[in-house]
C-alpha cells in the first residue's frame, strides 16, 4: 500500500537551493516539488546576488525514498544545485526531546541549604520514618517511568533500548503536554522477563507509577502481572490498555452513530498480540454479543493445539460458534472488525461481505489492514491509527489523563474499573450533538479529554479504595499530614498555600 | 558539639501568631526569639483587627530541637497564641524539586508527526543502524544518572532508597543550575552488589554518563569498578571522586598559603572509607611526601591482619615509618590533617602538636573533627564542609564541571588525569593574588568554576582519546554526522543552527 501514502510533516525536508535569478525561478522549484508529489510548506530566501538566489525550500515528503526523489528532480533542473539538506524531524530530535528542570531557586546559599545540605537531612529523615510521606515530599508524587525493553518499538520490531529511546522521550514529553505528568524513559538492555522485573521492583521507589511500552507479548503479560504482584503503584502497559481504553470509547460512539448495541455485536480481532488481547478482554467485560479472534494460526478456535495460556484463555472465551477459517470467512456478515495486526489483508470487497452498517477499525501503523478509503465504501464508520484520515485512534487520548487520575488518587494498582471509567469518559467528550461517521473519537488536541479521563479515573480508584477499606487507611489518604507533633512539628501545615516559601 | 551548632536557613521556620495589638507586641515576639537563640529573616503582617494582629515570624534555628523551644518560648509569651508552624525546608520539598520537561513544541498536528508518530520511526531506524547517534538524537548527550542504594545517605547512615530521594533530586537539581546537565534519580530498592550492577548495566543506554552517590564503603568500589569494565560510559562515585578533586583543589591552594611542597609534607587522613580513600589515592598520583591513614581500628600499618583488599592496599603505600598508634598521636608533627570521618575527635590542643603552619580539614558534617574556630587558634588554614565557615569545601564544585566536560567529549570513562585536570581548575579560578588563609577555594555560586573544570575535563578526555588511537575513530567524533548518503540522506547537516527547526 506505498501507493496510499501521502505526504506528511513527519517526513518534512528542508533543501537548501542555489538558483540562477531569472523571473521564473522559483516557480520552476514549487512546480517540480509538486510534480514529484510533495507539498512545500515553507520558502524563504536565504541570500542573493544580481544573478543567482539562494533558498531554503520545505516540503513534506511521504518517506524517505520519496524524499531522495524529490531531491533528484530539483537537482536536474537547469540553473539549481541542491547544496544541502537537512531533514526538519532530524533537527527536532538534536540532543533529545526531554530535559530535567528544578523547580526550586538555587541563587543563594539559604536556597542551598534548604534544597540540598543541611535541610535536606530533615526531609530524609521523615522519610525514613514515615515511608508515605515519600508521596508528598519527593517526585513520587508526580513521576511515572516510561519502561521497554525495545522488544516491539511501533511498528519496528525489536529494534533494542537505544534505537526505542526517541519514541519514550516523545512519550515522556507527550505525558507533560497532556497529563501534567513527569515521566522518564527507562529503556532497558535486557530482554530477559526475571531481570527486567526485578529491575522495575527496584528502581520504583523513585515513581508513583509504571507506564510499559513496547514490550513484545506473550512476554508482556508475564512482565505486567509479576510487577502488579510485586509493586503498590500502578502497573500499566499502554500498548495493552491504553489502546483497548481508546477502541472501546471509539467503539462505543460508533455504535451510537449505526445505532447497534454491544450486546448484540459479533467483532472480528484481527492480531491477538498484546493491544488485540487487551481490547477483547475489555470488550468481554463491557458486555460484547461475540468475538472472533484472529492471528497467524488463523481464528482461534477449541481444538488448536499447542496454545499459549494466554491464547487458550481467549479461545475460551469467545468464538461462540467455533468459527475455524480464514479472516475472510470471519468477517463475513461481522458487525464490526478491529485490526491490530499487519497492512493489506483486506480489500473494500471483503468489507463489503460484514452485515449492515458494519464498523471497520483498521489500526495497523502506518499502513492499515485495509484501505481506509476501500473501506469506507462498504462501512458506515471507518478508523485507523493515522492522523491524515478521519477519526484517528490514538492513544494520546488515554494515558495522560489516566496517569493524571492515578496519580493525584495515590492509587495502588490500574483497575479494569479504571479502563471503563476512562473509555466513557472520552467517548462522552465528543457529546451525543456531535457525533457522525467522521467524528468518534475527540481530537488529540482537545483539552476537555485528559482533564475529564483523570477525573473519571480518579472517581474510580477513590471509590474501590473506599469500598475495598472502609474505615481503614486507604491509599488516597497517603498524603495526609505526619510528623512528630503539634504544633511545632507539623513540618508542613494543612494549608502550605497559605504561607509563602519564598517571602 | 550541638553546642556549636548555629541557626541555619536548613531549618528555617515559619511561625504565624496571633498577638493582642498592642505598640510593644512585635518587639516583644523578635526579642523573644533572639533570647531563644533564633534569627528572625522575616516578619510579615497576615491579617489584623482592632485588638490583634497575626504575622507569619520567619527564622533560623540550629535543629528540630531548637525550633520546638523557639516556638514553645513565644508560646508562653502573655498574649500570643502560636496558630501554625510551617517548615520552609519541608515546604520547598513538596512534589518534588525536579521535573521534566519538554524541549519540543506538541502544539500542533505537524509537530505531533516530527516529535512521535510517524516521524520518530525514521529516528530510531537511524539510531538502530549506528547506535552511535544516540549521542546526537536522544537525550543521552547530556544525561547522567545518579545512583544510590541509599546505604550511606550525607551522615545519615543507611536509610533505604525512598528516604535518599531527596537528596538525589537536590543532586539533579544542582547538576543542572550549575553543569546544565540533566540528572534523573535512580534510587534503587536493593543493596546486593550484583544486582544493582546489572541494573545500572541495563539502564545505561538512556544516559551519557553514571554518578554513583552515598553508596557505602567498601562496596562502592567494587560496584565502581565492574561498572567502569562493562560500561562504555563514564562512572564517577561523587563521594570518592568529587570529594577527593576538591580536597586536592583545596590542599593545593593551602600549601600556597604557607609556602609548602606537596613532596614535602606529611598527612594524616582520618576516615578510610569511600572519600578517604580516593583523597588518599589522588594524593599519593600528584607526590604527596607521605600519608597515615586513620580509620577505626587504628592507623592502617604494616602487620595488621584480617584486612581488606582496599585496606591492604593503602597499607601498602602509606605509612612509611609504619606508625601504629592513635589518632593524636599521628597528627603529632603533621602537616596536614584532612577528616573524613566523625564529629570531635581533636580538640584545639592536639591540633598545637602539629607541625608549624599546619593545615586543618575538618570535613565530617554537620559537626567536624574538630572546632574550626579551636583549630584556628593553632592551624594556618583551617577548612571545613560547612556553608557558615570560611572555606567550604564542597562537591559542587567539581561534579557538574566533570560531568559537563565527560558529555562534550563524549568521554567513555572517568580518568585520574581528569580529576588532577579538574582539581587544578579549581585551584586557579581563586588566583594567585587572591588567595589567603580564609580563601582557598572559590565560592560554590562563582560562575567561573563550572566552565573552567568542565574545559580542564574537556581538554583531557581529549588529549588521552588523540594518544589512545590516534589514526582511529576517538571518542569524541561519535558527534559527526552518519546516515544514508549525500546530499538527501544527511539527516542533520553539518550546521543545523543554520537552518530553521520551525519556520
Amino acid at each position: 500500500m506505498a501507493t496510499t501514502r501521502l505526504p506528511s510533516a513527519g517526513f518534512s525536508i528542508t533543501i537548501r537551493i542555489s538558483i540562477t535569478a531569472d523571473a521564473s525561478a522559483i516557480g520552476r522549484l514549487t512546480t517540480c516539488v509538486g510534480e514529484a508529489g510533495a507539498i512545500v510548506t515553507a520558502l524563504d530566501v536565504v541570500d542573493s546576488d544580481p544573478s543567482s538566489v539562494i533558498v531554503d525550500l520545505t516540503c513534506d515528503t511521504a518517506d524517505s525514498a520519496h524524499a531522495d526523489q524529490v531531491v533528484k528532480a530539483l537537482d536536474a533542473l537547469e540553473g539549481v544545485e541542491v547544496r544541502k539538506v537537512s531533514d526538519r524531524t532530524f533537527l527536532l530530535h538534536l540532543g533529545g526531546k526531554i530535559e530535567v528542570n528544578s523547580k526550586v531557586g538555587l541563587r543563594t546559599r539559604d536556597e542551598l541549604s534548604r534544597a540540598y545540605t543541611p535541610g535536606v537531612a530533615r526531609v530524609c529523615l521523615a522519610i525514613a520514618e514515615n515511608p508515605a510521606d515519600a508521596r508528598r515530599l519527593t517526585i513520587k508524587r508526580n513521576t511515572v517511568a516510561v519502561v521497554t525493553d525495545g522488544t516491539a518499538v511501533l511498528g519496528l520490531g525489536n529494534i533494542g533500548p537505544a534505537a526505542a529511546l526517541p519514541v519514550m522521550e516523545g512519550k515522556a514529553a507527550l505525558f507533560k503536554r497532556f497529563g501534567g505528568v513527569d515521566a522518564w524513559p527507562v529503556v532497558l538492555d535486557t530482554q530477559d522477563p526475571d531481570e527486567i522485573v526485578s529491575i522495575v521492583k527496584a528502581i520504583a521507589p523513585a515513581y508513583g507509577g509504571i507506564n510499559l511500552e513496547d514490550i513484545a507479548a506473550p512476554r508482556c503479560f508475564e512482565i505486567e502481572a509479576r510487577l502488579r504482584e510485586a509493586l503498590n503503584i500502578p502497573v500499566f502497559h499502554d500498548d495493552q490498555h491504553g489502546t483497548a481504553i481508546c477502541v472501546l470509547a471509539a467503539l462505543t460512539n460508533a455504535l451510537r452513530v449505526v445505532g447497534k448495541r454491544l450486546a448484540d455485536v459479533r467483532v472480528v480481532v484481527s492480531g491477538a498480540g498484546a493491544a488485540g488481547t487487551a481490547i477483547m478482554k475489555l470488550l468481554l467485560r463491557q458486555g460484547v454479543g461475540d468475538i472472533i479472534a484472529y492471528d497467524r494460526p488463523g481464528a482461534l478456535h477449541r481444538g488448536m493445539e499447542g496454545l499459549n495460556s494466554d491464547w487458550q484463555w481467549l479461545v475460551d472465551h469467545t468464538n461462540k460458534e467455533n468459527y475455524a477459517g480464514d479472516l475472510r470467512g470471519a468477517i463475513r456478515g461481522a458487525d464490526v472488525f478491529i485490526g491490530v495486526s499487519a497492512p493489506n489483508l483486506l480489500t473494500g470487497d471483503d468489507i463489503a461481505t460484514m452485515a449492515e452498517n458494519s464498523i471497520v477499525f483498521a489500526l495497523a501503523n502506518p499502513d492499515p489492514e485495509v484501505d481506509p478509503r476501500e473501506a469506507r465504501k462498504h462501512a458506515a464508520v471507518v478508523a485507523t491509527g493515522r492522523s491524515d484520515q478521519p477519526n484517528q485512534i490514538n492513544n494520546v487520548l488515554a494515558f495522560p489523563g489516566v496517569f493524571r487520575g492515578m496519580l493525584d488518587a495515590h492509587a495502588e494498582e490500574f483497575t479494569e474499573e479504571m479502563a471503563l471509567a476512562a473509555a466513557r469518559a472520552i467517548a462522552d467528550v465528543v457529546g451525543e450533538e456531535k457525533i457522525n461517521p467522521t467524528v468518534i473519537v475527540p481530537s488529540v488536541f482537545d483539552p476537555r479529554v485528559a482533564p475529564a479521563v483523570a477525573a473519571a479515573v480518579r472517581a474510580a480508584a477513590q471509590a474501590a479504595a473506599a469500598s475495598a477499606t472502609s474505615g481503614a487507611t486507604s491509599p488516597a489518604s497517603a498524603g495526609a499530614p505526619s510528623g512528630a507533633g503539634a504544633p511545632a512539628t507539623d513540618p508542613v501545615g494543612d494549608e502550605p498555600g497559605t504561607l509563602p516559601t519564598h517571602p
